[in-house]
């Protein structure tokens, strides 16, 4: 038997899984997938680390309606291929950790009712993953839990990057500006430092463009802002969801034209961002191969909001160093990655045009010795492995098990950190 | 009689006033006041153009309660001050033009007509700068009226700057970032025009920082964008409204705290930016003098939000040439002025502490010629001065009066333009 840690992200209709090997200390990715469409159409896909599938079902949608059952099936389903790892630890991404949170912790009842309470922060999220933690529990008794925290990256933010401009007593209770996406943001800083440590001790702009985007300056590794604010529709736009709006566009839509608080959220998380402008798709392949006007048009203002805000962030910053395209649209949209530095000359982007399209590792032009050139990096996240990571430094996971080895003594060992 | 043109800005409880003589064509300042505490303790201060007290008196609040008698006591108050001169014209401040007006009208049925329906898009202002038209209106029939918006400068913004990440019919029925302050930034650029028309062709941020603050990006003396959007509590912080914040959190007080639509309103226009922050004042001077520690907190959150607006403008036009700090507390605001630009080197801003603590017309340091160093600029800005241009060249009101010519000529060329 070898050591593994599963990772687990669930969402309100799905589960997404990573499974790693520990090998010296280290997280080596064994397989991942997801179940899709739980209450609805469940689909599980797996595959291997070659993206060989490795399991592939679907099932009615009753048969699968919560995620005790779905996590049940998925381990039915990869079963064959994980038959000879021991899984020592389990990892799980949870969006909210509250003001308080500033590591991953090992999930206990009083832990497990301290995210609970936080989940009017994040009412679309905070539940979902508490029921991925509450399957695993179920389904791995006496297996150590961490519960790693999307927040947690930036909770060293100065206070002025934190407040919202309202009295002192809604900061008190927890109305801030949290930052999220932060497993994402710590993955880069860490392969930075590995792989440039003068950029990662400068000032950085990292762009996570997903389905879900944020940008977070960062110095010395550290978050010190980032766009996304109390929930996950502040800062650019997204996917389905409007990013930076007036407040005052909520008051008048509630106001004047009599809609409800809860279609007012419905639009904005679900109706707006790409989209909701474009009438299309909220996938920027789909937008950039459309010849609708619409389509075209909210890709630029994407593009501008991006652009204004890694403006905003290297005032915040004083100076920009480094500028850093990460997940999804980061890593891949090559156009909108263009569009996006186009007049950002200023703050020294010059991007090499060959290289943006060859989605290369650095974008940048070469600068002359001693010029203000920013480098512009293309990087994967892997949010996944971070987790990974942190389940083995918070459960003092160092050593790798050889075949047969049991591995008690370190299970004990985590058996104490869980406390 | 010498020609004069009386320029009204009427808000919920006041109408703030200045009459203009009109010379060779330009407007020419001859006293200014306010009533304030209509329907609680009216009190009327005019000043001539020195400062001399011309009228400074109080009612007991039910005696004046709405605008018409309010502008009657106006006009008794300055009576003797103004008896050489016909009031030939009225220019009004409108805070919204909606989407179509881009430039100042004379007030007739339909245009009246038309600003009502606009009431719903800025329900705390309109319906009072309406009033002080219909008080006007009745104490001076047949004297031509122009209505000049706080919107009408920022509507040549590129789509991508004036929309949300809405479904386009949100767009179509008017729900964008207008932006307001225009007729300060207009002002402003016709100002620069004048006396560095280098740097007014240039890239130029304008930071209107008074009560109510904004800061717009112009090039060659457009607005190309705004902090301001659909209403004036987006952007930066106020004396008194929050300025940006996450869409989150009005739904987070309405749908988990239980709060009502108009209670967020209150709070977010009311009782939040500096004054929320600190609970000790909205007043600059007062949390400068202030040794509560709340007080210095809200003034550097004030200063990093401006300060982070400026880099997000400076990208929205591709960099920056200059920088103009205008209105209440961006003329007189020393210390905070120089909180804002500290840290924004990186753009080529560098202040001279002796010219800044001296308020001169330029505060940045001299740069190398050929360098990339940024003009930092006080100018004050003069709204009113701006509407009565306005007022004189939207009704063609050219030549001058000399004492005994009643100018019915141009009267009557007003009255053609009224339509």
């Amino acid at each position: 038997m070898s050591k593994a840690i599963l990772v687990l992200n669930a969402g309100s209709s799905s589960i997404k899984f990573e499974l790693f090997r520990l090998v010296h200390g280290e997280p080596e990715p064994e397989l991942s997938g997801q179940m899709e469409g739980i209450g609805a159409a469940p689909h599980l896909l797996a595959r291997d680390s070659h993206r060989k599938v490795l399991a592939d079902r679907r099932w009615p949608g009753p048969d699968v309606s919560e995620h005790v059952k779905a996590l049940a099936l998925i381990m039915d389903g990869i079963g064959p291929a994980i038959a000879e790892h021991e899984i020592v630890a389990i990892g799980h991404r949870v969006v909210h950790g509250g003001p308080d949170l500033a590591e991953p912790v090992v999930v206990d009842a009083a832990v497990t009712e301290k995210l609970r309470a936080l989940a009017a922060l994040a009412p679309l999220h905070q539940p979902h993953n508490l029921a991925g933690i509450d399957a695993a529990t179920r389904r791995f008794p006496g297996v150590p839990q961490v519960a790693c925290f999307d927040t947690a990256f930036h909770r060293h933010h100065p206070w002025e990057a934190d407040t919202f401009a309202l009295p002192p007593e809604f900061y008190a209770r927890g109305i801030r500006r949290y930052g999220f996406h932060g497993l994402s943001y710590e993955y880069i800083a860490h392969s930075l430092a590995e792989t440039d440590p003068d950029l990662a001790a400068g000032r950085v702009v990292v762009a996570h463009l997903g389905n879900g985007s944020s940008l977070c300056a960062m110095r010395g590794g550290r978050s010190l802002d980032s766009t996304m604010g109390f929930t996950a529709l502040d800062g650019v736009p997204m996917g389905t969801r409007c990013g930076q709006i007036d407040p005052g566009v909520l008051l008048h839509l509630m106001q004047e034209e009599g809609m409800s608080a809860g279609a007012v959220s419905a639009l904005l998380y679900g109706n707006s961002g790409l989209r909701g402008m474009s009438g299309v798709s909220q996938d920027v392949r789909a937008l950039s191969a459309s010849d609708r006007p619409e389509a075209a048009a909210a890709l630029r203002y994407y593009a501008y909001r991006v652009r204004r805000e890694i403006g905003a962030l290297a005032a915040a910053m004083g100076g920009l160093d480094a500028l850093v395209f990460t997940a999804g649209i980061g890593e891949n949209a090559r156009d909108l990655r263009g569009e996006i530095c186009a007049g950002l000359e200023f703050l020294g982007i010059r991007i090499d045009a060959a290289r943006n399209e060859a989605n290369a590792p650095v974008i940048s032009a070469d600068g002359t010795p001693g010029d203000a050139s920013v480098r512009v990096l293309v990087r994967p996240t892997d949010e996944e492995g971070m987790i990974a990571r942190h389940v083995i430094a918070t459960l003092g996971l160092q050593a790798d098990a050889s075949p047969g080895d049991p591995g008690n003594a370190k299970s004990q060992k985590a058996g104490t950190a869980l406390g």
